[in-house]
C-alpha cells in the first residue's frame, strides 16, 4: 500500500466533483433531449444536456418513466436491415471502415445513450437505479427486456472485477456505509445499530465489501465473516449476543455466514464469486493460522422441495416437522433429507434446484456438512426446518471443482454428507408414490 | 468532500490486491489460452489463465506480438454470416433473446477476450499498453485496424467521463507521479526536478491530471496552469527562473500553458477538454477573483504552411526569418500572419489545419490574441517562428461557439485577432503566384 | 490541503503501532516497577517497564489505585531541601547547571514517571482514564490534588491547542466516533441513532470536534450547530424530528445548540474556547452568507438561584411555577428573571454565578436574547422553567468583549436583555426581605 | 489499521488551519508583547498575540535576535527568592495550593510564554527553528544556555515518543518530503534524485522516519535500509548503481546503512534509538525471514584517535596508509586497530570515545563484524581509512546488553572482534612510548 495516501486523495475527489447533478432544467421533451444529446459532437454540451435528461427522469411518475423505457426500447433499437447491409460489406471487404460500420450498426443507439448520460457526475447510480425500475417492470412488460440487455452489456463492461475494489467493513466505517449494510442484509437481518456492532467489532468478526470507484457510497455485495475454531454447528452460535470473543491465535476456521448482494440495478452482473475467493486470499494472509474456508449457508428451497411432487417423504412427515419436538426428534433424518435435496434434486438444465448451492458449487465450493436446528429464526425454519449447510471452499481444489461442476452438473460433496443422502428412509416417514397404470 | 477518508481507504485497496499479475505461467500456446479463457464458464479460472496471457504477451519478442495481434484480428473476427442470420431473426421477432443473439454475433469475439482479461489486478494498463504497440504497427500492418477497433470501443467505455478523476498535482505529490509529469510533458520540456519544482511548488502555478482509479499510478493527461495578472506575452515570461511569486489576491486571469496527453495506447480517447473545463469550473470556485481563462498555445504547423503552396508569402521571404534580427523586425507581420493561417487555412474537411486550434476551437474556445517572439526555443522557432496564440475559454460562450463551431467550421476570433488576419501583406514579401493558362 | 493523503497516512500508522500496551507482565511491586523506570537509563527498558505498570494499574481494584496514588502523591513528591539549596545557588550564580538543578528538584519525580509511560503506544488514553479516575478521589482524599497538579501540568503541555485537530462530525464519520458523540452528548441528549442522524445528515447541520492525535478515537469536545435563518426561539424547534431541511442559500445564522466535553479526565484543561472561534472562522469561510453566530444555551443555575437566598421573588411565586399554565401565563416575567440572574447574579469573585454564562462571556461573547418555554424537557424545566439563552459571538468584538469581562467581571448584554433586567417585578411575586436590626 | 481514512482525515486537518502564521502585525515592542502574552487571561487574545510576536522574531536580523533571546533569558527567569520562600511554606505544609505556588515559582516565565506561542498554527517548526538559531550562538553567549534548557525542557515532553508516528518513505512520498531527505542525509550524501530513486525504489530497499503531527512536512530522523543476503562488506556494494534487486523471498539480513538526525532544533531530544527498534518490529513483522538485523556504520574518529596521542601505532605507519596501495595491503591491521578503537578507546566517563558507538551501544546493539575498503568516499577514508562497523541489533538480547552497558560502560563484542583487538601490533608499527622517569 506504498501510494495509499495519493490513491486515497484520487478518488476523494469524485465526491469533489459534485455527487449528483444538480437540478439542470430543460423544457424540451426527453425524446428530442435523447436526440440532442446523440447528436451532439465533441460533448462540450453533452453534460448539460445528460443532466437534464437525468433530473427529468427523477421527477416523472411511474407512467412515464415507462413511456419513457419504451421510447428507448423501439425508437432507439438496432436498423436491421443496416445491419444486414453492414455485414454483407464486411463480408465481402474486412476493411476497418467496414467493421466500424458493421459495429456501429450492430449497437442500438440507446447503448451510446447511456453511455453519455454516464458523463454526468453521479449518473452511474442513477442509472443504477433506473434499471432496478426497469427490471421491475419486466414483468408486466415482457418486450422490455431488449432494453435491459443493453442495460446489462454496459454494466458488465462498467462493472469489470478489474474496477472493483474490495473494502473491509467495520465498527470504524462511516455510518452512511453501515446503515446500508443494516438495510441491504438478506440473510440474516440485523436488528439495529448493536446487532451491527455486534457482528464488527469484535476481533473475530470481519465484514468485506465490493464498492464501484464511481458509487463510493454504495456496497456492491458484502460477505460477514465468523472467525472459529472448528465449524460451528449453527447460525445461533454464531450471532449470540453474550459470547466470548476469540483470540485471534486460536481461530483455525474462517466461517462466511452471510453473503448479500445490495444493488438491484446490478442483477445478473454477479461479484458475490469474486468476493469469496478474494476474502479467501486476504485473510489467508493476515491469518495463516486459518485452515478451513467454509460457509454457513440457508437451504432456501429444502422445504418447497419437500412439500413437492418429488419429496421422498409422505406429506404427513413432512407436516409434523411443524412441531418443535417433533422437529428436534428427527436431527438426523433432516440431515439425511437436505442431503438428497442437494445431491439429488435439479432443475431441467442439470443443475442443483437449490440457488444458494448453484452459487457456491459453480464457485468450485463443496458440500462439507449439514447441520439440523442449526437456522431456527422463523425464516429458517419455514425455508429449511431450519437445517444449514457448510460449503467448503478448499482453495487448491476450487478450480478443478468448478470445471467439474459446471461441465457436468455433479454436485462434490464430503463423504460424510454422500453417506447421509443415501440413507434409507425409513419406512414410516416414505413418500407412497401410487403407479401409474402402464 | 464529506467522507474523502473512508473513499481514500476504498481506492487505496486497489493496489493492495497487488499492481500486477504476478508471473503465472503456463506452457500451452498463447492461442489456446485465448480460446479457454472465452470458453471457461463461471469465471473462476478466467483469473489465472488471463495472467497466463499477460505473462506471455510481456515475454514475446516483437514478432511474436505481430502474429498474436494477427491471430486476435482475423481469428477471433465476427462470423458475417452469423450476424446476417441474427438479424434477419430481430427483423422478423424483436424478441430479447434474438436481440442478445446479435449482438453476441456482432461483436467480435476479441472483444470479450479483452474483457476478461481486465479481470487481472493491473490489467487495464498492461492492456493500454498493449494497444501502444499496437497502433505503433497500424502504418506497416492497416489491417490490424478492425482489432484496434474493439479496443478502441471497449476503452471509450472503461475510460468514460464518469470515472475519470481529476487530481491536483503539486510538488507534494509522490515523486512516482511527479517522474511520470517529467516524461509525459509534451509541449514545453521539462528539464529536471528544478525546473519541475518551479512548475509546481509556486503559489501562483497550479498543475491538474485526469487518472483511472484502476491505473492510479498513471494520470491520463494533465494541464499546467500559470495564474497572472494580464495575459502574459510569452512562454519564457512564464517559465523564467527568477521571478516574484504574485499574492493571490493580485492574480486575474488563468494561463493554461501546456496540455499533454500521456497514455500513447489511449489516443482516440479524449480527455483534454474535459480536463480543460474542470480545470475552470474549479478554479473558478477557489479563486472568484480570476476573470479570464486563456491558453498560451503553440502553433504546430504554421512555418510548414507558410512553406507550402498555400502560403500568401514569398518562399525568400520565409527563409529571411531563420535570420533573428529579420525576424525581430517582423513581429506584426508575423502577428498577421499567423492570423490568416489560424483563420483560413483548412483541411479537406473545412476544419482548421492547426491540430492545436481545431482543439480548442471544437471545445468552445474562441482565438483571442496573438503574440511574435513567444516561444523562442528552439522547436518555437522552428514550427511556429516563435509566434504564440491565446485562445479564451469564456465559459458562458464556450457551448454555443463550440456548437457554431462543429456546424460551420467557422472560426470564432476576437475582433484584433480578424483585424490582423485581413492586414494586407506588404508587396515586396507577397507570394506571386503564376496564373495558369485558361 | 495539498498534501492530505501523505499525513493520512502519517497519522494513521499511530494505530499501526498498536494501540494499547499488550498485556506485559512483571511480577514485582508496581513501586519498585515505577522506581525502575525513574531510574532505567537510555530508554531502552521503559517501554516494557511503562506496559507493565499500565497493565498492572489496569487490573488494580479500587483500594490498590487509591495507595498507588497516595504512593505518588507522597513518595514521589518534591524534596523541599533540595529546592531551597538549589534556589540559593542559582541566586548566587545564575549557570545553566544550577538552572537545570533547581528545575529538577523543583518537579516531583512523578511528573517524569508520567512522562515515561506515555512512552508506550496508547499509553495517552490510559493515562487520561487515570486521571479521571483521582479526580474522583479528590472530594474524598483531598491531599491527592497534588498528584492532580503534575497531571494537569502535563496534560495542558500535551493538549497544547497547537497540537488540536479541527474535524467535522458527519453522518459520514466512523460509527465508532458517533458512537462516542451519543455517549457524550451533556446537553441534549441523543436518543438513539436515528437521531443522531438527524443531527448530523441534513446539510442545515453540522457538528465539529476537536481530536488529539495520540488519541484519534476519541473526540475531545465537540459542538453541534444548526444552520438557521434568524435565531431559534426554542431547541424544540432546532431538533424537531420533522422538519425541512434549508437551502444553504437561505440560512443567515450559525447556532451552537449544544457543547459538550467528552473527556473528565481532562476536567480543566479548556478546548471548548477555542473549538467555537475554529467552527466560527471556518464556517465563515464556507458560508459567507452566514451573519449572526449564537449560542441556544441553558441557564443551568437560574431555578437555584430563584429558589435561594437571594431570590428576588417570592417562594409561593417560584413554587407556582411547577404549573404549566402559570409558567406558560409567566413567559415575560420569567425572561425578566432569567436576565436579572445572568446579569446581576455573583460568585465571591464577582464573576456570574452561571457556569455556562461564565465560560461563553470569557470567550468574549456577549448575552444577547433570552426565550421562555424553549427547553420544555424535564431538564430544561428543572433547572430553568424552560428559559434559554442565546450568547452572541460578534467575532469583531470578541477580544474587547473578553478583555472588558475578565478584568470588571462586568456581563456585557444586549439593550433587550438589559432592558429585561431592569425591569420592575410586580409586587404580588415580590420577595419580602424582612430588615434586619440594625 | 481499520480506521486510517478517519484519522488520514483529522490529521490533514491540521494544516487545513493554515500552516503558517500569517503576518499578523502589531507596533508594540517585542518586549512588551511578551509580556501582554503572559498576562493574557482566558486566552482570547493569546492567538493573535502570539502570530504577531512570532512574526516580529522571523523580520529580525541576528542582532535583534540575539537581544530577544537575551531578554528571554534574564527577563524572563525565575525569581529565586519567591522559589525559597514557596518552597519553605510547602515544606511546612504540603497543600496542594502550596505546591501550585512552588511549581509556578520554579517554572521561568519564558517556558509558559514558548507554550502561548505554540497556540498558533504551525507555530511548532517556527519554535524548532529559533531553537536551532538559539544552539548556533551558545558557544559565543553560553549564558544563553538557560534559555535553552527551557527550550529543550518542553520539546521533550512535546515531542515524547508517544506523539511520534513512523512513515515509510518510499518512492510513493510527496516529493516536498523526498526533497528534505536529500537535504537532510548526513552519512552518505544522496547525490540527485536518481541517487534518491536507486535508495527508494527497489523492492530491497527501504526507509523510514519518524514525524510529529504537528511538522507533517519535516522528518524528524530517519533510517535507511538496504534488504540483503548476508551482510554486505562494504557501503559501495550497497549504493551500486547497476545492481539485481533481490527477491523479497532471498533476503535474511536488514542493514542500517544510514541514520539521519534532520532537526537542529532538536538536537538532544533522540529518537534514534526508537525509531531502530520500531523499524527492526515493523520488519519483522513483515518478513519474516529476516534473521539479521545490523548497522553498516562509520568509525568518525578512528582516524583522529590514531593521530592522536593515544595511538598504539606510530605516526609514520599512520601517514602511510593515505597512499592507497598501503592501504590496501593493511586490512587486516586496520581492522584490528578499529577493534581496539572501539573497544578500548573512552571517553573520560568510561563510555567510548566513538560517538557512533556510544549511540547504537547504549541502545543495547553489539560490535558485530569490522570491513575494511568499506566506505572509500573522501569522507570515509578521511575519518576512518575506508573502515566500517557492523553493530548487530539481536533484540532477545538488547535489553540486558543496554543495561550492561549504561551501567559499566563495556563494550560487547563478537568473538572475532575481540580476537581482532587483542591481536598484537607488528613491532614495526607499534608506536614508541617514551617511558616517563619514575
Amino acid at each position: 500500500m506504498k501510494n495509499s495516501g495519493f490513491l486515497g486523495d484520487l478518488i476523494a475527489s469524485i465526491l469533489d466533483r459534485g455527487t449528483i447533478f444538480s437540478g439542470v432544467s430543460d423544457d424540451r421533451e426527453v425524446e428530442q433531449l435523447c436526440s440532442e444529446l446523440l447528436s451532439s459532437m465533441g460533448e462540450v454540451s453533452s453534460r448539460r444536456i445528460g443532466s437534464a435528461i437525468l433530473t427529468r427522469y427523477q421527477q416523472m411518475d411511474d407512467a412515464s418513466r415507462l413511456s419513457f423505457f419504451q421510447f428507448l426500447n423501439s425508437q432507439m433499437d438496432i436498423d436491421v436491415e443496416a445491419v444486414e447491409t453492414a455485414a454483407r460489406a464486411y463480408g465481402e471487404d474486412r476493411s476497418a471502415a467496414n467493421l466500424a460500420a458493421l459495429s456501429d450498426a450492430a449497437e442500438a443507439p440507446r447503448q451510446e445513450l447511456l453511455r453519455r448520460l454516464n458523463h454526468v457526475p453521479g449518473a452511474t447510480s442513477a442509472l443504477v437505479e433506473m434499471r432496478k425500475e426497469l427490471l421491475n417492470l419486466l414483468s408486466t412488460h415482457p418486450d422490455l427486456k431488449r432494453l435491459d440487455l443493453d442495460f446489462s452489456h454496459l454494466f458488465t463492461s462498467w462493472f469489470n472485477r478489474g474496477f472493483l475494489v474490495i473494502r473491509p467493513i467495520s465498527w470504524h466505517s462511516p455510518a452512511n456505509i453501515l446503515a446500508k449494510i443494516i438495510q441491504y442484509e438478506a440473510v440474516h437481518a440485523i436488528q439495529d445499530w448493536d446487532d451491527l456492532r455486534r457482528r464488527l467489532q469484535p476481533d473475530d468478526r470481519r465484514c468485506f465489501a465490493f464498492f464501484h470507484p464511481s458509487m463510493p457510497d454504495e456496497p456492491l455485495v458484502f460477505v460477514e465473516v465468523a472467525l472459529c475454531r472448528g465449524i460451528p454447528r449453527s447460525v445461533q452460535d454464531v450471532l449470540r449476543d453474550e459470547r466470548s470473543e476469540l483470540d485471534r491465535n486460536d481461530v483455525d476456521t474462517a466461517v462466511f455466514y452471510s453473503i448479500s448482494n445490495c444493488q438491484e440495478g446490478l442483477r445478473g452482473i454477479s461479484f458475490g464469486n469474486f468476493l469469496i475467493k478474494q476474502v479467501v486470499a486476504d485473510l489467508s494472509v493476515e491469518l495463516p493460522q486459518l485452515k478451513t474456508f467454509v460457509t454457513l449457508s440457508p437451504l432456501p428451497g429444502l422445504v418447497r422441495w419437500l412439500k413437492g411432487g418429488d419429496s421422498p417423504v409422505s406429506q404427513e412427515f413432512v407436516a409434523s416437522l411443524d412441531d418443535p419436538q417433533t422437529l428436534e426428534a428427527n436431527n438426523d433424518q433432516l440431515r439425511s433429507l437436505a442431503a438428497k435435496y442437494l445431491l439429488t434434486a435439479k432443475r431441467q438444465d442439470g443443475l442443483p434446484l437449490d440457488p444458494v448451492a448453484r452459487f457456491h458449487l459453480s464457485n468450485g465450493a463443496a458440500v462439507h456438512e449439514l447441520h439440523a436446528l442449526a437456522d431456527i429464526s422463523a425464516n429458517g425454519l419455514k425455508n429449511a426446518f431450519g437445517v444449514m449447510v457448510n460449503y467448503l471452499y478448499d482453495i487448491p481444489k476450487v478450480e478443478s471443482q468448478h470445471e467439474a461442476f459446471v461441465h457436468t452438473g455433479d454436485v462434490i460433496a464430503s463423504k460424510s454428507v454422500a453417506q447421509l443422502a443415501n440413507a434409507k428412509i425409513p419406512a414410516p416417514m416414505q413418500r407412497i408414490v401410487e403407479k401409474e397404470e402402464s
